[in-house]
């Protein structure tokens, strides 16, 4: 091992991106993992970090590594390590507890729910990411991952979102006395479920939700046919043009909409649909749009709706160990399933060179991986 | 007995508000219930129905007697009737299964989560109501009430409102592992709740809250001081005017915000409130605003503070049999509290003949009564 390595860090007050030798983390601590990274994956959140328009730097640096969505194989591990050895995958978790862990969320490891925004997030808020040939981490924040999900299992975090939103929807859906329950392994069947957006937030959501049992529908503007609309199909969803149907058409074509999963981004499109939701029905919203958009809404008919159709509008961001858990697992599945159109998520597979164009140039494909090892 | 009887009746088709005298109605099943009307509240709705704008009549009339918010003495039992006797005083649920019952949820006797949309409702859609000297009514559908409490439980109906929506705040924040239950008898506890509207729905919810622990704020047009804030002062909540208080200012003053309930019934004051919801926050809507009323939102903000906050917002309407039993206890619980403020709620009791000026005067006081029989 080199005791220097290349990490990819940007500065908001110097609106710079650029590389780094940083020195190469040792381990410190008994319960801690050294890990040489091998994908990072980039997300709509990193690119938004490249604008300077978000992201925090570790306290007393002016840069912060970026990387969320990591892929990595165990090099070390300290004494106090039980679960992990010398070779394994893992998938690092992002969010770690408010400073002081004085929440409540935080205190039961949940800090996906953490109260006092005083989180910390790897490659995001305060503490440096994975983008970095080596990284060092607690092991209750990694996620072993089978070898066998070696080429897939970067998709993990982005994946976390719906295994997270769905958890929530099941929790929700406990008001229905009737509605099956997260014992079952198609809670789903029966329902019909919209996914908003063909990004690989979409995509993945749409496997899971076909996997839970709903008949899937996916909205989205492009015009079909289109690369996204026929992956999406050849898993079994009815892809739809939000450009060539209207919600309302939407709506009738499908009849009642039991879930619609917002992995969108934008508020325009998100709100415009929220009317056709169905009765009994919920709305997940998991997209962070750029502030300051605003949206004219019939408002008292979406509230006479909300309350005549017993409807649950939530919000969901970040993921907790379960979630990882569950999408490893629905990875494995999709796998099975779907190996082609899973391995078709990742277009495009690059050196750590080519951060720049990834970064701050045009969005392309659906999933870019880095490469820091193979 | 006399055989006929005099019910208050209402008629979109011919917009007319009259008395009729009807035929008074007997036994014809074993599992029925005769019962003298003692009071019956006047809310909104029948207001709304009164301005010929909702409601239906029975299938073949012009008319549908009107009246949801029930007591009533029971003065007969059919063959199978097993848990009344003549001298119970009973107050009736309002929604009936759909037509023929084939959907999930009024097969499973909560036709407050009916999917089809074809439920009955007595005295507002398709049923006759209660503002009638008699009427017979399958057992099921008539809730025991304690003699104790022959004075405030026609403000049952009214309660079981935010029974239920306190129903689902529980069952939605149970995606909080951390969360109080319903196992507690003060979930609220350590938790804080805006309650919008002072009216009756606000004045009952903040009651409910209060007693499940919520430090407990009410945000209403009206300046203080007025008779409805000194009521809710004088529980032990804190009222604040939205005309001398901002949004922003309330979440300044309160802090996390857990809990919204709206009891105001107009779609600009609710969505104003909504971005103050606090982290982990639930939004509990319960209003029936008239179609129309146009919003503007930011809407990539309110998103922004769903996802990044994971919130919920949540509509509910109608009540199962367990709201009508927890209003029932709660009425006893605010009894022993509160019983002179629970009396101040209703602010008049009227004899049938004052119809007109109720239904289509001027809305004055919290809550209205008609007694049919003493």
């Amino acid at each position: 091992m080199s005791n220097t390595m290349r990490v990819i860090a940007v500065s908001k007050s110097k609106q710079d991106l650029r590389t780094f030798d940083y020195p190469a983390p040792a381990i410190t601590k008994d319960n801690q993992v050294r890990i040489r990274t091998l994908d990072v994956g980039i997300c709509g959140t990193d690119r938004e970090i490249c604008t300077y328009a978000y992201g925090e730097p570790p306290e007393g640096s002016d840069y912060l590594v970026l990387g969320h969505e990591s892929l990595g194989e165990v090099i070390e591990v300290g004494a106090d390590v039980k679960n992990l050895k010398v070779g394994d995958l893992v998938v690092p978790s992002v969010r770690r507890p408010c400073t002081e862990a004085h929440c409540k969320p935080c205190q039961a490891d949940r800090q996906d729910y953490c109260s006092t925004a005083q989180y910390q997030e790897r490659g995001i808020m305060s503490l440096d990411g994975y983008m970095a040939e080596y990284y060092v981490e607690e092991e209750k924040f990694l996620n072993l991952v089978p070898a066998e999900l070696r080429d897939v299992a970067v998709l993990t975090e982005p994946l976390t979102i719906a295994e997270k939103g769905l958890q929530q929807v099941w929790q929700v859906q406990k008001r229905l006395p009737w509605a099956c329950t997260e014992l079952s392994k198609r809670p789903g069947h029966g329902l019909k479920a919209v996914v908003l957006g063909a990004g690989p937030i979409g995509i993945l959501g749409t496997m899971a939700l076909i996997v839970q049992g709903f008949e899937t529908y996916v909205y989205s503007r492009s015009k079909a046919p289109n690369p996204k609309a026929e992956l999406v199909e050849s898993l079994g969803a009815k892809y739809i043009s939000a450009l060539e149907v209207t919600p309302e058409q939407l709506a009738e074509q499908i009849g009642n909409i039991d879930l619609i999963y917002e992995a969108v981004g934008t508020a325009e499109l998100a709100f415009s649909v929220l009317p056709v939701l169905g009765v009994n029905g919920v709305f997940v919203f998991t997209g962070i749009p750029p502030e300051g958009e605003k949206v004219e809404l019939l408002g008292s008919n979406l509230m006479r709706n909300l309350v005549l159709k017993n409807q649950a509008v939530i919000g969901t961001v970040n993921a907790d160990k379960a979630s990882f858990e569950n999408a490893i697992a629905d990875l494995g599945e999709f796998k099975c399933r779907w190996p082609k159109q899973l391995e078709a998520i990742i277009t495009g597979r690059h050196t750590p060179d080519a951060y720049k164009e990834l970064l701050q140039g045009k969005n392309t494909g659906i999933k870019n991986v880095i490469q820091f090892a193979k």
